[in-house]
C-alpha cells in the first residue's frame, strides 16, 4: 500500500494557504498542445505510533468537538514545520500518552490521495514506559488502552477504527498464519 | 471500508473556491470552551465503474500529463454540479470506453479521506456493449483492455493500481473462497 505520488510541479504557485491545506495551481500542457489549471493540495506529513507497552499495545478512544462519534486511533498528529517524521512521533506520542519508548523503527509510509502531497509514518515503538501525564490540547479528550495483539488486529473489523493501509495489514494477517507471525514478530519483537 | 464522514457544519464559511477543491473554515469550541478554526474541504464526487462485457471486465491503461508512469484504473471521473452519481457514472463510461451497459447497480460508497467531503460510488455495470468512439479530453490517453474476473481480482497485488477499498475486497476474496464466490456472482451475476 505504500505508494509515493507524483510530486507538484515546481513551478506550481501556492493559490491558498489554509490553517491546514495549501492549494497549488499551475499550467498543465496537455496531450493535443491546449493548456488547463492542474490543481493539487500539500497539507503537513502525519505520525502515528504502534506504542508496545510489555506484550500490549497502547490504542487510543478519541473524541473531537467536530465529530459526532468516538473513534479509535493510535497516538500520533502533525508533523511540525521542519521537524522531522521521527521526531514528531517522540513528540506526539509523549504529550498525548505521556509515554516514551527506548526503541524506535519505521514501519510504514503510505500517501493516502493522489491530488495531496501528505505522507502518513507510522512507527513501532517498542519498550515503552508512562513517565508523565498526558498534555492534551482543548480539542482532544483521549482515553488510552492496553490491548492484545490479536485485539490489535481485529481492529480490522472495527467501525470506529479507520485506517487503509493498518487494516490492509490486518485483513492479511488474518486470513494467513505466516504473515501474521511475521507481524507479531515484527511488532512485539 | 464504507463510511460516511461527519459533514463541514452549516454555519461554516467557503474561504476558497479553487478550480476541484473548496477549502471551508468555521470557529470550533473545543472541550476547554476556547475556540479555533478548525478547517475541511469539499470536492466534486467521483464515480468508477465495474463493466461487465459478456464474462470479462473492462479495466483501463492510462496516462495523464502529470504523472510520471502510467496507471491502471476503472472506467470513471467526477459527477457534475447538480448530476446524480449515477447518471456521471454512464456518462464518463460513455465518454471515456464508448460503452453503455443495460444494468447498472451501486456495489461501494466510500469517503476515503476524513478532512474531505468526497464520496467514491463503485457501480457495477452488466451486459455493456460498445455503441461509439470514446471521447477523450486533451488531459487524458486511454487504452482500454478486457480482464477475466481472476485477472481483475489480481489487480490488489499491482503497483499501477491504487484503490483501497476495491483492494480490501480483492485480498479477502483471495484468501476465502466463499467471499470471492460471492463477489464473483456479484459482479458476474
Amino acid at each position: 500500500m505504500a505508494k509515493k505520488r507524483d510530486p507538484i510541479p515546481s513551478h506550481a504557485k501556492c493559490v491558498f494557504k489554509g490553517k491546514i491545506f495549501e492549494v497549488w495551481q499551475w499550467e498543465q500542457k496537455l496531450y493535443d498542445s491546449s493548456t488547463k489549471t492542474f490543481e493539487r493540495l500539500k497539507r503537513p506529513d502525519t505520525v502515528q505510533v504502534v506504542t508496545v507497552v510489555g506484550d500490549k499495545i497502547l490504542i487510543l478512544e478519541e473524541t473531537q468537538p467536530d465529530k459526532s462519534t468516538p473513534f479509535l486511533t493510535l497516538p500520533g498528529g502533525r508533523v511540525d514545520p521542519g521537524e522531522d517524521p521521527l521526531t514528531a512521533a517522540k513528540r506526539e506520542l509523549h504529550e498525548e500518552t505521556g509515554y516514551s519508548a527506548q526503541d524506535w523503527s519505521l514501519w510504514l509510509a503510505h500517501d493516502p490521495v493522489g491530488k495531496i502531497e501528505w505522507t502518513i509514518y507510522t512507527y513501532i515503538a517498542r519498550d515503552s514506559k508512562e513517565d508523565a501525564e498526558p498534555h492534551l490540547d482543548g480539542g482532544e479528550r483521549v482515553t488510552a488502552q492496553l490491548v492484545t495483539f490479536d485485539e490489535f488486529l481485529a481492529l480490522s473489523n472495527d467501525p470506529r477504527f479507520y485506517d487503509p493501509s493498518l487494516t490492509h495489514e490486518f485483513v492479511i494477517a488474518h486470513y494467513d498464519p505466516a504473515y501474521k507471525e511475521t507481524l507479531r514478530k515484527l511488532i512485539l519483537g
